[in-house]
């Protein structure tokens, strides 16, 4: 039997629960699909830095290097670790590590589930370049503490790095309804941004039955909020992508329905997969963790695995689950319920 | 009688008209309230550019220096002018040469108009610094055009820049419900951000009788939507609100209703007042322009000036008239019907 081994990071707070009910969850499809997961559980988190000074063994890359795929939870612990700490020492070096260039964000109303816009009927798949840009880490401070203090962030695109992202964003764009909305700000950043648009337009002759647009950053968000409908797949920037996929999470009803997939393409390295939320400490205890987005995250680990159907499967029985009500009133449903839902409307 | 001299700019397309309405609506609310406004016309435009060569004379500025206020339609043509040339050449030189530092922007629903959110009981304003920052145009490409091409664009904050427009966000705060909620992305951003972050830090000891939060950019966006009823001042980086405005402009109900403010805080050159938009070009000859986001910033140009009273007047007939319906339905009020609303209803 087919079989795949999965490296599970759960991370910290809600971290924990969203990724035992993904587990369940997949677990469940697979046997019905007939292929294999074998899970290893890697307890890195703020808690294992606490009691080893890092967030990851030193070789904690080469360990995961082995693995078919990553289904991590979420990391970082603010009152006890900085985030300085906790992300670029375990979530940012695991995507640059692996070069999981595309992260794939997909924003749609699940059936039952009530957003804060008046009109509901989107579906976007958003596509954020996730190695390099505004979060190249570039920078420096000179005169610190007086008066004369100057603080630079450098951000740095490479002609590699942005054609790979918008080459992947125009295949997806092919698999969907052919529609690319890349996203720059090249009439205040002369130089990243007129660079972006130059490569999209560039590479936009070898896509002709793409068609493409550019907007500005300040203009995208707007028309998410305004004309979402008007929307297939979005490219962008490192940072233009955040910004998009939390204003994506937030229109799809919250960060308890956003999925993300961190993905190297050309498959040399294990993609991790990841709900967008954060491990929300105020309400880890409380067993009320939506797992809808970690359970979707699973469901687009399946997919990259080639379990198109048994990922399939998994969307299914969430759409049944949440068609129900189950699920869809934040701070109520009980992750154990919600988990449960999903599981009984497999098939 | 009190008299200011106003540099009208009203620039290419939809611009001239709106900025014909705000005109009136001044001379309408000054004559009522005992001061004069005298208007100094400059035709500064991309039509200009064709006609001379550049966006505004060699010694434009030095022209602006001699007026109280400008007041600024709306600066682009994109199919004739290149968006570098036209706003690089006239609006970003102009906010950069007075020390524009704060640029000012109100999101709250007007009466009678209808926004995007199922939820609308917000009041935000938004203060985004207008002079450096990831706009500083610092930046260059290597290896132009090979496959190694590298593009970098350099953020640059001051501790000058960001404590000034904390303090600006502070005190404005203060004059409202006296919470502030500054925008960073310091996880990512390790080096402006975390800047920022410390100054904010170091100020709000200050400030005690303010509430200070901060939030991360895409937190901050989804907040925008999801509970923009939580948020009173919010101050943000050039890039970081210019974002969080267009967002604020969707969330009001659209650019139509977007008023901003480039103000000079300290007086030592003029602010600048104009609307959110730009210029329209696909709408620009219809006569179906809203002018209420040129009014709003007209009115704000008076506050300024410290005709306070003929601001709020101003305010409440644009309230009026939009709590009757009139300028709330995009594409349909025409310019002229609502500014004859607007000018009835002054008192
Ligand atoms: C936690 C943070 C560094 C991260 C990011 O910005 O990449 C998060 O916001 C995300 O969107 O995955
Ligand atoms: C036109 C553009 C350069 C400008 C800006 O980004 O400052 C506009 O978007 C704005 O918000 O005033």
């Amino acid at each position: 039997m087919k079989t795949y081994s999965i490296a599970l990071i759960p991370g910290d707070g809600i971290g924990v629960p969203v990724i035992d009910a993904a587990w369940q969850v997949l677990e469940a499809a697979a046997a019905r699909a007939n292929f294999k997961l074998e899970a290893k559980r890697f307890p890195w988190s703020c808690g294992f830095y606490k009691e080893t000074g890092s967030m990851m063994p030193a070789d904690g890359i080469q360990i995961l290097r082995g693995h078919d795929a990553i289904l991590l939870g979420a990391v970082g612990w603010p009152a006890a670790v900085p985030d300085s700490v906790s992300l670029h020492g375990l979530l940012l070096p695991i995507r640059k590590a692996f070069v999981q260039y595309a992260n794939i964000r997909p924003h749609r109303l699940l059936p039952g589930v009530e957003g804060p816009l008046k009109s509901g009927g989107f579906d976007i798949l958003c596509i954020r370049e996730n190695t390099e840009g505004e979060y190249s880490g570039a920078g420096g401070r000179v005169h610190v503490g007086t008066p004369d203090e100057v603080a630079v962030e450098t951000s740095v695109f490479t002609r590699k790095g942005v054609e790979r992202i918008l080459r992947f964003g125009f295949e997806q764009a092919q698999l969907r309804r052919k529609q690319l909305a890349s996203v720059t700000k090249s009439n205040a950043q002369r130089y990243s941004m007129v660079f972006w648009d130059e490569i999209t337009e560039a590479l936009s002759a070898e896509y002709p039955d793409v068609e493409v647009k550019s907007y500005h950053i300040d203009a995208m968000a707007a028309r998410m909020v305004l004309a979402p409908e008007s929307l297939d797949v979005v490219v962008a920037s490192n940072l233009f992508g955040d910004i998009l996929t939390d204003l994506g999470a937030a229109i799809q009803g919250g960060l308890g329905f956003a999925a993300s997939a961190n993905i190297c393409p050309d498959r040399t390295s294990p993609s991790m997969f990841e709900p967008v939320h954060g491990s929300a400490p105020d309400i880890a205890h409380l067993g009320i963790a939506n797992p809808i987005a970690a359970i979707w995250s699973a469901a687009m680990m399946l997919d990259h695995l080639g379990q198109a159907a048994a990922a399939a499967n998994i969307i299914k029985a969430v759409e049944t689950a949440t068609a129900r009500g189950v699920g869809t009133r934040p701070g109520q449903d009980r992750t154990d319920d919600i988990t449960a839902a999903v599981l009984s409307a497999l098939t």
